[in-house]
C-alpha cells in the first residue's frame, strides 16, 4: 500500500475513532474498517456493543464518548440495526452507520432501512451495506477528522489520488 | 359497542399497560389502540416516549416498568423505528412493536423492518402497519394478560364472538 | 449454558407452549426455538400442521389449544403464510408467528407479510425471519408465561444477565 | 355494452361462480368483478366471509360448495390475505384470488404475496391487485366455465373480438 | 405415489393441457410440473416457445390451442416474463403464469409482477415462483378439467386426501 | 423554447419515430414525450396498440415498421408491461420502453421490471417510470436517429446547452 | 425557538456548508435543512447543480469548494441521485446526502439507494429520504464542524436539550 | 456461431460502440457483451472508468468520445451505479446503461433503479441487471447502429433468423 509505505510516524492517538458493532460475528465485515483506518494511521478503539444486548455498555459508551476523545464513532449492526441510531441519541458526535447483511432474509435491506431513517433531530451518517459501507465509513471518518487536521487532509488527497492510478492502470491493463 | 354496554365495573388499573408513541403525531394512529384497550376495560398509561430524543426517558421508563406494575409495553414509531427495540433491551416484559407508515417515502417498510428484524435474545412481538396494528396490539395485550386473568379471557371470547357476529351480519347484508 | 446447568428441577408441563410448524422442512430453523424453550425447562408441544394441507387438523388444534392447557401458540411458515393466522382466527390464546425463508424467490419477504399484515382484531405476534425469530419466539413465549409465573421471571431475568454477560466478555475480548 | 345486448336469455344459474370477500369494504373494487360476471349473464353469489374472523362460516362455505354447485370461487382480500388460500385448503375446486391494496402501506404486495405464493399442494390462481384483478378473476372464472359451456365460450369470443374493436377504435382516433 | 398406482388406465389424451416454456432452461422447474400431471394420467404437450425469440410460433400455438383440443395452457418464463399474457392475448383459453427465478438479481419479484399484473381484459392464473408453483400449475389445470371430468374430480379429492394424509403422518412422526 | 424559435423547417417527416401506447390513458404521461419529439421537429407516429387487447396490430406494426421508414419506436405500458417486448419480438429496430406507473399498487416497480428485465437476445431500451421517462425517451429516438443526421446532431447539442442554460439560470437565482 | 433566541452574534461565515440541490424544485424539501443550519447561525452557501445537466459547474463547484473555504457539502437529489456521488468524486470534504422522494414512482428508495449504495473508496454520508433527512443533514454538517469549535458544540448540546426538553413536555402533556 | 462463420470482412472500425466498466471486476458479466459485439464483428473500445474514482477521465472519454468516432457507449457498473449517467451528462451519444449486481446485499435493484431513474433531460438507455443485460446492450447499440449501415441490418436480421431457428430447434427437441 502506497499510503501506508509513507508513514513512519507513531499512530495517531486511537481515541478520534471508535469503531463499534452489534456483534461480534460483524467483524469479518468491520476488518476492512479496521484496516483502512489504519492505512491512515488512526488505530481505532473497537467494541462490540449491542443496543439490545448490552444497552447500558452502549449508552455508557456514547455519553462519554467525547469527554474520552473520541470524535467520530463508526457503528455497524445488521437485521433491525438500531446500534447507531440508539449511540447517536446519546451523544453529539457524529455517527457514521454501516448496515450489515445478515442471513434473516431480506439482503440488508432490513438493516439499511433501520440504519438510515433516522427521525428528525438525530441524523446517522449511513454509508453502503456491507464491506464497501465498511470501508468507505473509515474514509468518511478521516474526511470528518481532516476538517481540522492538514496532515490528514494531505493523506486523504494522497488516498484519492492513489485510488485514481490504480483505477487508471486497470483501464490502461483492458483498454483497447 | 356490546362489549362496552356489559362493563360497568370501575376501569381496571392502569398500570398494567402501556402505550408508548415516540412522537406525539403517532397519537392519531395509536388512538384506536387507546380505544381499544379501553373497549376492554383497560385505562393504559399513555407515554411519548423517543429512543432518540428523550432515550434516558425511554430507558428508566422500560427499566422500572416491571417494578411499577406494568405487565406489557405496546410501543409505536415509525421511520428507523428503534423504540420497541430500545425498550425490550431494557426489560423483560413483552414488548408489542406497531409499527407507523411515515411520510418518508418507503410506505411503512421502514418501520415495519426496524422493529421485527430483532437480533436472537430480544424479542419484539410485532403487528401490522398502522391502524389494523395499532388495534391489534391492544387485543394481543389484552390476550397476554388473559393468560392469568379469566375475566379478561371472557371479555375475549365475547369479542371474537362479537367480531364474528358483525361479519356474519355484513354478510348478511351483502349475501345474494 | 449456564441457565440449563441451574435448572435441576422437573421440565414444566409441557402444555403451555406449543410448537407448531406448516412442515417438517421447517424443523432446522425452529429447533432453535424447541432449544430455547427448553432452556427454561419448558418441553413445548411439537406438531406439523398446514393451514393448506391439514386444515382440519390445524383448526381443531387451535380451537381445543386452550382447554388442553396450552397457553402460548408459536406457529412457524414460509411462503404464503397463513399457518400463525389461521391458528389466531380460532383462539383468543397469544399466537407468535415465525416467517420462514423459502426457496421461493422473495427472501422471506413472502412470508413476513402473510404474517405480520393481519387484519384488526386478529393478531399474530410476528418475530424476525428465519432463526433469530425461532429463537426469539421462544423467548417471547417465556415473557408471557412469566407474566403470572415468578419462577419463569427469574430466569428471564437470569437469561437476559447472562446474554449480557456473555456479550460483554465478546466485547473485552475484542475491546482494543 | 355490445356483450350485454345480445343476452336476451335468463341469467344463468346463480350458484356456479361465487364472489368472496374478507370484507364489506373491499366491495368497492369487487363490484367490477360482479359487474364483468354480470356482463355475461352470470350472477353470482356474493359472500363476506372471512379467514380470520369468521373461519368457520368461510371453512364451511368452501367445505360446501361443490355440493352447492359452486364451480369456481373468486376470493378477494387484502393485507395478510388468507382468505383465497383458507378456501383452497377445504375444495378442489378452482380458487381465483384478487388481492386488494389496503392503506397498510405496503403498496398491495402484502396482499399479493400472500395470494399467490401457495405451498406446493394448494394453489390459487391470482390476479392483479386491485380492480384490474377484479374484472380479470371474473374473466379468468368464465374461462374455466367455459371450457364445458360452449355458449359462454361463444360468448367470451365475442368479448375478446369486442375489446379488441374497442381498442382499435381508440387507436384509430389518437392515429396520426 | 398412492395415486400413481391406482391408475391402470391409458394416459389422457396429451392434448387437454399444454406445458410452455420459454426457455429449455426452465425444464428443471417445470419437471415438477409435467410429474405432477402425470400423476394425474394427464401426459401433457411440452413445448419450449418464447414471447421474444419465437412470437410467431408462439402466438400460432395459442391461437390454434382450442381447435387442437387444448383446454389449459400452462406457460413458465423467467425475468420479464411476457410468455404468459402473450399467448392469453391470442386465446380464450385459460392461462396459467408460472414465474421462473432467474439469475438477472430480482429474485423473481420480476418474473412474478411480469406474470401477474395483467391489464384489465386479459387474465393470467399466476401461482407462486419457481417449484412450489410449478406443482400448483399442474394441480390448478387439472382442477379446471376436473369441473366437467367426474374421473378428473374424484382424483383430486384423492389427492387432496392423500396430502392430508402424508402431512398427519408427518404430524404423528414429530408430534410431541 | 429557444429551440423551436429557430425551427422554421417543415415538420420532419412523421415515419421515422413511433410512439406506441398500451392504453389511451397512457397519453397524459406520453404527451411529453410527443411534445418533445415536436420541439426536434419530429411529428410522430401515434398509436395505440395493446400487446394483449390487440396482439395482431401490435405484431403487424412492428413487422412492417421497418419497410414503413420507421427507425425508432417508443412504447408505453403499465402494470405487466409487455408491449415494448413484444413489438421487440418482431422487428429488429431499437424499441424504447416507458413505464407507466398504474393505480394497481406497487409504485411503478412492475411496469419497471416487465419492460426492462428482458432475456438475452431481444433487448428493450429502458427509460425511467413516467413522466421523466417520457420526455427521456424522445430525447434518446432523436440521440439514435441523430447518429446520421448532421442537423439533428446539432440541435442535440443546442438542447443540452440551452437544458445546461436554463439549469444554469436557475442555479444562479437561487444562489446566495 | 429558544436556540436562535440565544444567538445574537453575526451569522457565521457562509462559506463553510454548502447546500446543493439537483434541482430548484428541491427547494421546498431543503428549505428545512436551510432553516436548521440557520438556526445554528450558519448560514449555508445554497446551489443548484445538476450531475446531470450542469456536470461541469457541479464538479467545478465540488473542486474548489475546499479552497473556497467550504467545509461540508450537502447534496440533495432525487429520482438516480447522482450528485451527492458526483461531487464525492472530485472532493476530499465530508458530503452528506438526502434522498428527495420523486413522483416517479418507487418511493424515494431510488434516491437513497443511488445516494447511498456508493463503491468502496467514495462514500456519501446519507440521511434518511424527504424532510427528515433534509433536517438531519443540517445537524449532521454541524456536527462534523462542531469537532473543532467549541461553541457549536456548546450549541449542539443545547440543541440536544431542547429538543429533549420539547419531547419531554408533549410526553407530559398526553401522559395519563 | 453461424453468425461469425458468415463474416470474413476485416473487423469493423473499432472507434463506434465503446464498452466503459466502473470496475475491472465487472468484465466478467461485460465479456458476453463484448463477444456478442464480435460477433456482428464490431471490436469495441474497452475501459475502465470509474464515475467516482476516475471521474475525470470518465468524463474527457465522454466528451471526445463523439469526435473520436465513437457512436455508442455501453457503460456497466453495479451499486450506486452513476457511470451511465455521468457520461450521459457530457455527451449527446446514446448511452447503454448495463446495472451490474454487486455483493452489497439488494439484489442488483440498486444498480438498475440509479441507472434507469434518470431525469428529465439526460436519458440512459437501460437493460437487464447482470448478463442478459450485458448481451442485450450489444445488440441495442447493434440496432442503434444498423439505423444508417445496412449490412449490420442484414446482420441483424440474421441474428434474429439464427436466434429463432435455435430456439425452434429446441422447441422440437423437446416437442411432447
Amino acid at each position: 500500500m502506497p499510503l501506508q509505505n509513507k508513514s513512519t510516524s507513531q499512530p495517531r492517538a486511537c481515541r478520534e475513532v471508535a469503531v463499534v458493532m452489534g456483534s461480534d460475528s460483524d467483524l469479518n465485515v468491520m476488518q476492512s474498517c479496521i484496516d483502512q483506518l489504519e492505512e491512515f494511521d488512526i488505530s481505532p478503539i473497537v467494541r462490540v456493543l449491542s443496543a439490545h444486548r448490552t444497552p447500558q455498555a452502549a449508552s455508557d459508551f456514547a455519553q462519554n464518548a467525547a469527554s474520552n476523545g473520541v470524535k467520530v464513532i463508526i457503528a455497524a449492526a445488521g437485521m433491525a440495526a438500531h446500534l447507531a441510531g440508539s449511540l447517536a441519541a446519546r451523544t453529539t458526535l457524529p455517527i457514521i452507520g454501516v448496515p450489515i447483511n445478515s442471513d434473516a432474509g431480506v439482503g440488508g435491506l432490513d438493516a439499511l432501512l433501520s440504519t438510515v431513517q433516522m427521525p428528525p433531530g438525530v441524523p446517522v451518517a449511513t454509508v453502503a451495506i456491507g464491506k464497501a459501507g465498511a470501508k468507505n465509513a473509515a474514509i468518511l471518518a478521516v474526511q470528518m477528522l481532516a476538517l481540522s487536521d492538514k496532515s490528514l487532509e494531505e493523506k486523504l488527497v494522497q488516498f484519492k489520488t492513489d485510488q485514481q492510478k490504480k483505477a487508471l492502470e486497470k483501464d490502461a491493463k483492458l483498454h483497447r
